[in-house]
């Protein structure tokens, strides 16, 4: 009993430590960028282009999830599905766009997207670096699950670059605020 | 005309470099290892095991090719098909195993063989964290390409961790020497 409470505290601590680390705005004069999905032909046709966050976020309203990685688990089976079954909820709040992230590239994003039944509903990008995540202080190290340097478990809610709402698992395993309904209470 | 000798003898100098600080020899003693191709699910309750290069190749013959990403171009339309349809003359050769590597994870490889049906017949392993091309020499940089810190394209032919026929491209993009056919030939 006194260990759970340890642990519970625990996980609070670092929950909390998790949300004031995290950024409030982001930056739109700032070169960061996120790579759209896309086939390697579509790469190779558009250059390997990618999408500066002024173009994602300026003078827009965006739902964004962020989740530790394409092929895994909890995010495929739950995470994604749950934007998708609530798109048209967040349109009909004036979302411009509900956008999945993760530190995948962007040809692995755009086969998840296919096997998910995703596209046309959701904009998938990949940050195939990392640094987007880095920047808001959402990355995450998960090299016990064989995947590297990725993200948190999160939703955020963006208004013009302003993270109005931001909601992050304690653990990326988790997935009890991250869902649809919950950022869409906060919208 | 000069120009184009000029790159002729560039890209020729790039691979010899390329070829003089490849290693000869995996080092069976090291703590090197790969990660077997697996679903989330089986991720999880193989508790994120690893498989030891000792595992892989001590005492084995191993035809290995290593390519730039899951999910990219030459690497899914040529390069993987190539192996499959030759799988059987490997085996005719006395290979142990066919193996097929990449700086990925092995969740996004698990669901790369599935797509290509190549599962069965090649052994699909990440090196999610670019170590095992770190330390062989042929890891290679495709920021450019929106993917990140890689590998070269290549093709190796390896008995009990010797590196008898190693066949790098001169550039990832190129599908010239790392076919099935060429490393039959040198076996």
């Amino acid at each position: 009993m006194v260990r759970q409470r340890g642990q519970a505290l625990w996980r609070n601590a670092m929950a909390i430590r998790q949300m004031s680390s995290a950024a409030k705005q982001i930056d739109l004069e700032s070169d960061l960028a996120l790579q759209a999905a896309r086939t390697w032909d579509e790469g190779v046709s558009s250059k390997f282009s990618t999408t500066s966050v002024a173009e994602l976020f300026k003078g827009k309203k965006v739902a964004l999830f962020g989740l530790p990685g394409a092929f895994t688990g909890v995010c495929t089976s739950s995470h994604v599905p749950s934007y998708i079954n609530n798109c048209d909820k967040f349109k009909e709040k004036g979302v411009d766009s509900v956008v999945c992230v993760s530190v995948n590239d962007p040809y692995t994003m755009n086969a998840w997207a296919e096997k998910l039944g995703a596209k046309g509903k959701i904009q998938f990008y990949g940050d195939f670096d990392g640094k987007f995540h880095k920047a808001l202080g959402l990355d995450h190290d998960l090299t016990g699950a064989l995947l590297g340097p990725r993200s948190q478990r999160y939703s955020m809610y963006v208004e013009d670059g302003k993270i109005k709402v931001l909601n992050v698992e304690k653990v990326p395993s988790d997935f009890k605020v991250s869902d649809a309904e919950t950022l869409l209470k906060g919208i």
